[in-house]
């Protein structure tokens, strides 16, 4: 992969920070403290690994005001002081990315199927066997991978990057800068069905998935179109691999969901919100915002005050499981065996007084 | 999106039901008695709504015998009166769906590739970039969307809806009004192998996976074929996204799976059983007719009586989980403690008397 | 499906063991216990089923030295004696499916899209509508079908084969021997964002994903590239389908892991491990080798010690479970009161003696 230097006055008049050294410096990338050379910027975003901080090997170090009064003690090198050197990081790496990245090839791949009933813009790059029905709508710079299906009257925004085989079902609303990753399926049927003697009998799902700008929608996720109204995924939400969204569920900005994350039909979840992974939310709840869900936990209510929550049951060799879970299905007896106590020695103690 | 008003009359001839008004009312559409205006026709399909049904805009209101009886002393409006109007909704809303729908391009598309010993039915529709492998059988009015993959002698019954980007091993059958949504993937091997000194040697998986007729497949969901014998998915059964059903399973007749459960090999799963979300089934385990599973509960054991079960770690405060696990870890530590008063206390009590 | 005839002599030179009984006997395939008949040779790899080893009527029968010391007591047909007959089935089957295989059409399919920057063997197998971009390599033997995309700069080894719709991301590397099935996602995104006031910054993924040698990836499963170094899959590992394995993971050689698995970022586990269904695992853990996790457990903790850890709430009928998990949401209150209980018993026992 080429790289390409990078100077840091060009860093801070790109990002922003108070710059300790020469502007004409050097660096060719961006590596956490343990793997920095000499060619690299580094930067602590953890106070505790201030020592190696003071040693690195870096060209340059991004660090927070008053980590840098303490590493400045023992580190002579060029600095980038910064209020969140992980954000500054994310940035620059960002930055460092697109000096290597290979611009997409404008236009309509020759394998690709457009509708001439389709507009895509001209600076949108169409991938090879990419399918795009009629009515749809692609905005400017939009990339779309190889095998991606767009259904009818889908809108994409601008700049936003369909990898290859995403599937988007009919008249789906996806925003600007959004990134969605190959395998996802945006706008399947929800799981509607009225029960008639046993069998089941479909209703149909007419809604559509909207999803807001500079979303991330991850590797084989699916988020299914709403009923009679809409599935909301609101701007700046992260969703990662594995996900489940049932239909009309409204997920609110900026709220963060990790792998394997399970969410039943028309839970509305507020914003700032994270979820650890395998996390279950049943149907029809609703969740604050600032609500944060640990790994493997299942929400069975709605939760209505901000704050961590967790409900997994903790991990033994197996042999104590088995004692531990023997006991679990049996707590009402323990219980019971504590009441006769109870009653026992209230006997006693009365006899004794 | 187009609509085309009905009559009140032409819904009764359709789906029965017995008619209090003009049959000559005109409605465009169904909705929840929360969003029904004057335009459309809506439904009470829980009894303790009524109040919100008597005072509904609807043009008209399916309801059952005993809640007209009591919605009609303040209602005046036209009603239609049936045994399950949940059922009669989703039937009507079937019929509203189909009048604004817009027929499947008949025929293959010419970017599609169709093996010349595959056989097609001319009612089909095959979109773009499908492949269709030497003797696949594709029945009448079959619909496969852009990028489907049809493997080599996989059979297709009539009136079967397979969406965009959905996979289909070789020689599995999926039976008639189907519908499998994108990113499914039909007939992959199960997850068999022989372990010698640590290193897994592949069985190879030569069953196949067979599909009744009216089943509905989610999302991203995967199905194995069968080790020697096949997977069986009998009629009528409903799996939302994101599950796994091993090899060798048999899923019986009008089974419903909400998303994310998986179930490992062999497990042999009655008819009319429900399973929530994340719900787990380890393998070889039979779980007989009319089970109902909970979400993210673990199927450990075989299920030989019909009912509910449950098993899932209640959800609390992080702090108070934390103090509830820890005392869970140590439960044997907790009934021996129990035990010594229980010996404690007989001597008291010996004692004393 | 045609099926071809094997002399019993045949096996013997291919697989080894100790034929007793005459080398021209003939059989057709290999079935289990259970359904074999006079065309099978069958397999005892559970000695507890002796009884019905001895009375089979299969053509042969595969057993260990000790069991054939048994049952050859009742039965007096041919066998072949190997050390671990689980395995020879698993190697004979693999012949006799490997007799009735269909060839993959050499060459590249008309309707696939090779880049002329990209190098495909003479010998591999590209099929319809299958993407290879720019600078990627696809070995000798390899077979990719129908709908695959493999991305810019990726590597597959020989023999490798990749079932329709996989997507594989830029700069991957795939080993050889290798086994994806439909579905699978390797090398999107890791999960990796910076929180700037709210706001997830994307933190770019420059990593790749490293797999070795006869790995088997399931359906539908996600590997993530790493952030700046690789995700490694080591060889010989075996991945079930709806698996979810985040950025910078390490996976030790021969590791397996059952459907639904997750792995969170940057976790280490080592070689020889089993993972049941739907098992997750924290990130930036490490786990030695030998460890195996039972389904639907949580590991929160690294694991330092070989051995079996189980960690899921017992499935019980849904009131015992409501009882049950309002104890556990209470297990303070029931420690306290077990304390103020031995206080008690403290003041009794000292007055009464």
């Amino acid at each position: 992969m080429t790289t390409t230097s990078t100077r840091l006055g060009e860093l801070v008049d790109r990002f922003g920070g108070q710059l300790i050294g020469s502007p004409d410096i050097t660096v060719i990338g961006i590596a956490p403290l343990s793997d920095a050379d000499h060619h690299s910027i580094t930067f602590l975003s953890n106070s505790k690994l201030r020592h190696q901080a003071s040693s690195t090997r870096a060209a340059a170090l991004i660090l927070t005001e008053s980590d840098y009064a303490q590493v400045s003690q023992d580190y002579a090198g060029a600095c980038i002081i910064a209020p969140n050197p992980y954000v500054y990081f994310a940035r620059a790496a960002q930055y460092f990315a697109s000096l290597v990245a290979i611009p997409p090839a404008l236009g309509i791949h020759p394998t690709a199927w457009v509708s001439p009933h389709a507009v895509v813009a001209a600076t949108a790059s169409i991938g090879p066997h990419v399918s795009i029905d009629a009515e749809a709508v692609v905005g400017e710079d939009v990339v779309i991978k190889a095998g991606t299906v767009i259904g009818r009257g889908v809108s994409i925004g601008d700049n936003t990057l369909l990898h290859g085989n995403v599937s988007v079902y009919d008249h789906c609303i996806i925003g600007a800068q959004c990134i969605i990753h190959s395998g996802a399926v945006i706008g399947a049927d929800g799981f509607g069905f009225a029960n008639e003697r046993g069998q089941w009998i479909k209703i149909p799902q007419t809604g559509r998935v909207v999803i807001g700008d500079r979303v991330e929608i991850g590797a084989n996720t699916s988020i299914d179109r709403g009923a009679l109204a809409d599935t909301v995924i609101e701007n700046g939400v992260i969703l990662d691999n594995q996900i489940q969204i049932g239909h009309n569920c409204h997920i609110g900005e900026n709220t963060a969901m990790a792998g394997c994350v399970g969410v039943a039909g028309s839970a509305k979840i507020g914003k700032n919100c994270t979820f650890g992974g395998a996390a279950m939310v049943l149907g029809h709840l609703t969740i604050v915002d600032n609500v944060h869900i640990s790994s493997a936990s299942m929400v069975s209510r709605s939760i209505l005050e901000p704050g961590q929550y967790t409900g997994f049951y903790p991990l033994a060799k197996n042999a104590d499981w088995e004692k531990s879970a023997a006991i679990v299905r049996n707590l009402s007896g323990l219980r019971e065996k504590i009441r006769q106590l109870e009653k026992t020695i209230k006997t006693l103690t009365e006899k004794s007084s």
